[in-house]
């Protein structure tokens, strides 16, 4: 179901190397001030710059197409397209018979009896991710005061992020990193202990992002080694304000006025120039693939920004159903 | 939203020292065989025995009063409700004022306006995890002959689990672990890549089980270190087995055919007899807490089986969405 | 799906001859005064007592068995059950072979591949709406001051009520009826045009209602006669209070801020004494049914209390979408 | 909440004089042939050609712009827009201040604290029913062989259809009209008796359609004066085929196999030229408005096949849940 959300509602949609990715955002407040610049920055941050990400060149321009006039949401669903221009879509046609090695191309063959779109990957691409930043840069602004941050922390595993991806571009391989992502300024109490947890919806989205293998909330995986006196967040004062944040700021499922903080592990991108060896699904014999076309060498590095609009997205439904943000902005 | 599913749906209830905890079970095909005893095996393993667990004993029979005639299942909703019986609430009435660190005894207060029922943590309680194992089973059934294995691989950092746990209650303190779940049999193409990967609606639930701060599928975390070429999986036939499993049997958020595999870091329980420093609400001073009452040492011990039935639960929904589970059964 | 609502959700479960009917409520704000004595009105109206209902008699007594704490609501999921007691099964065995003319037998046999409940009806009878009378309870006791009252406008197609039921009664057989329902007080601004329309949500809920052949709203099929300049109904004042209401308090799908009506169409029960012409399914001959056991003769004399529940578990959704009632009631 | 559907969903969005209408469709089955071409017979019956229709021409070109490849759809969603090309805003300018009569103009306004859009009433406007006709034509290719038919049975209060039309034009007013559905050859199973009713999905999408006011199943509001001798429809085979079809098709919310049969009731469009007594917000003081623009007199001329396409898309979505339609079409 390409939708999520029960306030603030997404539904996603597009394709790698189809005509257009894009999102229709449905629960909006009406009376945002909203405009194409407002998008730039993060649409930015998302795109391929640095060494280590693909070469295919878009310009990302969001097209908002119904639910704003003169400059503010009317309450009506948002309906934002990115074109997809760069397409060389011939790139990519031998995988429905001999599929790469980590990819979608062999399940999803199958789950759509071979219909499916696989140029670019159709709809198991990277590329949709535009429109989840699009998508969180309405979020963002109907949350402001609250900010949220999310950077890489290390690539390769190692801090040294950019000797990491040249080492992986020079031997045609690619590497995966891991994401932190802060959000600041939350009120307590959004979230609810079954099943709508901070940490389930937040873990529901993120794993919408293509090559997310992992997430942990505060300490996460290290809490499962410490002792209960020292994990538990000692409070000190009467706003809830903890000593620590091992929690990440959620007890019960619920946040708890500290900050937000979660961490997320990338996968290196399936598709590398280097050969690998995988089968022929008609011959049922091995073969050698080296896949050609344009990729990431550490998809890593573009997507703190995705999280960020993830993480958006979940508080800005939040705060809509705990009436933190109301339905008409001024 | 304590409902869950899109085609077998669930509705959790309940409070830890109420009258009872139940579930809502909607969407269940009609005609599977069902009585109280397929559920024996699973409400035991819930259960605390050993060291390290509550000293609260229920006898937690589930009693199935809808849906259900002549031992089949009608197709109309089931309701099944477990009694609570040795409840001792007056443990619990100071931590509205006083709350315990590293539990939602804050954030609820504030969230519920403090109406919440903060007897034995009201709805914040592992206690509703029994009616989760209760949906678990009828999802297994329904299921079979999918098999799904939780197991605790290690506590308190370490496998030497029983020792690990002794200490722990020497102190008087608490200490989290790692469970690891596996899924054979499945059939390829359950999931979606957006928003409902398989990946996402397991987490969704898994981060519904109390305690939980962390998951990954495949390799997880260890994917963000490795280099494509390691991680990607090896096709080696045309069923797509793979020779390797780094990415947990999914691939695009969509199941392979390869062993559904992940992993869930649990805290330690946030309630210890350790005193531990905290804030009096009211006065806005310190305050030194040592939680009476029964506690889990180890909360790990007992969540194999609630992990093994959110699995199940979310596997359910799959099967019937994909159409790969009748809706009636013979 | 056995579930209605976005923020103020019910799941309905139970049969006519199981063990019990309810209701778990989700999303009823917290601190809600409650108590068993709030249903004692609205359950009296549901329950048969004037001549043309049935003979079979419950006490109706509803059971708050989670989300209540010391009469105030928690913010958690409500479950009410209502127990089944004057049970008298045998009466309707035969049925799968020989279905009831008018009656779900057939559809549902067919549906459920014969699991199906059948005693009683199973899952497709009136007791239901017992569980549907208590949501609405809560539903009104959060919507005050708005007031929602129903009234059987005629019954067998004439307003002299009595005497029609008298009639149907000495002829062994049934009769429908026409009720009518109005809401006052509620704000401008309820209901959305795709496709949460307040006709939409309503009309939803109220073919739930077992029986209910036809809904209109305002001056429903006679605006299908009216000119345009008609129909319109005049603004008077700058609130929005118009000289007429042949739209009923609805425009374009929301709620315009005068009264909401609406009436609807009860058909005749099916189950009736007099002798009727129908099939016997194994042997495919046709065969005379004369239906023994309880039955009402004119259902609709029941219905209004039920029309107002799902009325006003419809308008305490909206109200929490629109923020017209707080999370948390003082 | 501007979607609908379990397995087959729709978001709908666009304003009447933006960009564009359109519709996302989630969950269409993947391998259905689809072009162009077959949306050209419904989009123009959909469009104004008679006499009693607006003036407004649009070529109503549908785009397909993603889920679709070589021709088939490929299991992600699809995204159909419209443009909107024959725009003429000014003339709706002045409707805040003044509100017309009968519309939503008041409400909207208040609803979304003025920022709705108002150009020919924005989203409350009959032109985004051309994104449900393009829905409809979906649901319609994967429901073969089910036969959906409606037509206008009457205009005016008679049947004289186009002689009342004439009349209205004359007058410079509008007239309504009652419109009947009818599918041939369902399944008998399709619906749920709690709350997914097929009278509670089909009118629930019936109300979405602008100016409809009721809607009857089988003999509808006549059935409230019938005996229930007369209104049971004798079942004359073993296949469940009745002697009458009363019920319209449905028994206890489910489809019984016989004809789905209902009618509905389109009130006269509110925007006529004829002067009208309304209030002017701003001065508190009556207005006299004579709507100028391009009306439809009679726009039940053009919505029998809206009605064809909710009814098409309830049952493409009940198909998908009771598993009579695949996930890959062949």
């Amino acid at each position: 179901m390409n939708q999520f959300g029960r306030m603030f509602r997404i539904m996603l949609f597009g394709e790698s190397h189809g005509e257009c990715v894009g999102v229709v955002i449905d629960g909006c407040p009406a009376g945002l001030t909203l405009s194409k610049k407002d998008f730039i920055l993060d649409i930015k941050r998302r795109q391929p710059r640095l060494k280590g990400t693909t070469q295919r060149r878009e310009t990302d321009e969001p097209l908002i197409q119904s639910g704003l006039w003169k400059q503010k949401t009317t309450g009506a669903p948002l309906l934002i397209t990115i074109k997809n221009k760069d397409t060389r879509f011939e790139d990519y046609l031998p995988f429905r018979k001999i599929p790469r090695p980590g990819h979608a191309d062999f399940a999803a063959s199958k789950k759509y009896g071979g219909y499916n779109d696989t140029r670019g990957g159709g709809q198991f691409s990277g590329r949709l991710t535009a429109a989840l930043v699009c998508a969180g840069v309405v979020a963002k602004k109907i949350l402001a005061p609250v900010e949220i941050e999310a950077s890489l922390l290390q690539a390769g595993g190692t801090t040294q992020i950019e000797r990491a991806v040249q080492a992986a571009i020079r031997e045609k391989d690619s590497i995966g990193g891991i994401i932190e992502c802060r959000a600041k300024h939350l009120p307590v109490g959004l979230g609810e202990p079954f099943f709508d947890s901070v940490e389930s919806q937040i873990s529901h989205l993120v794993f919408s992002i293509p090559g997310v293998k992992g997430i942990e909330f505060g300490s996460g995986f290290s809490c499962s080694k410490m002792r209960g006196s020292e994990c538990n967040d000692r409070i000190i004062d009467t706003e809830g304000k903890t000593a620590t944040n091992h929690s990440g700021g959620i007890n019960g499922g619920i946040t708890n006025g500290n900050e937000l903080l979660f961490r997320i592990a990338v996968k290196p991108p399936s598709s590398i120039n280097k050969p690998q060896q995988t089968i022929n699904l008609q011959t049922g014999e091995e073969a050698i693939l080296s896949v050609k076309g344009r990729h990431d060498t550490c998809i890593a590095l573009r997507t703190p920004v995705i999280v960020e609009a993830v993480t958006a997205i979940v508080l800005a439904d939040f705060m809509l159903i705990e009436q933190k943000i109301p339905r008409v902005m001024e």
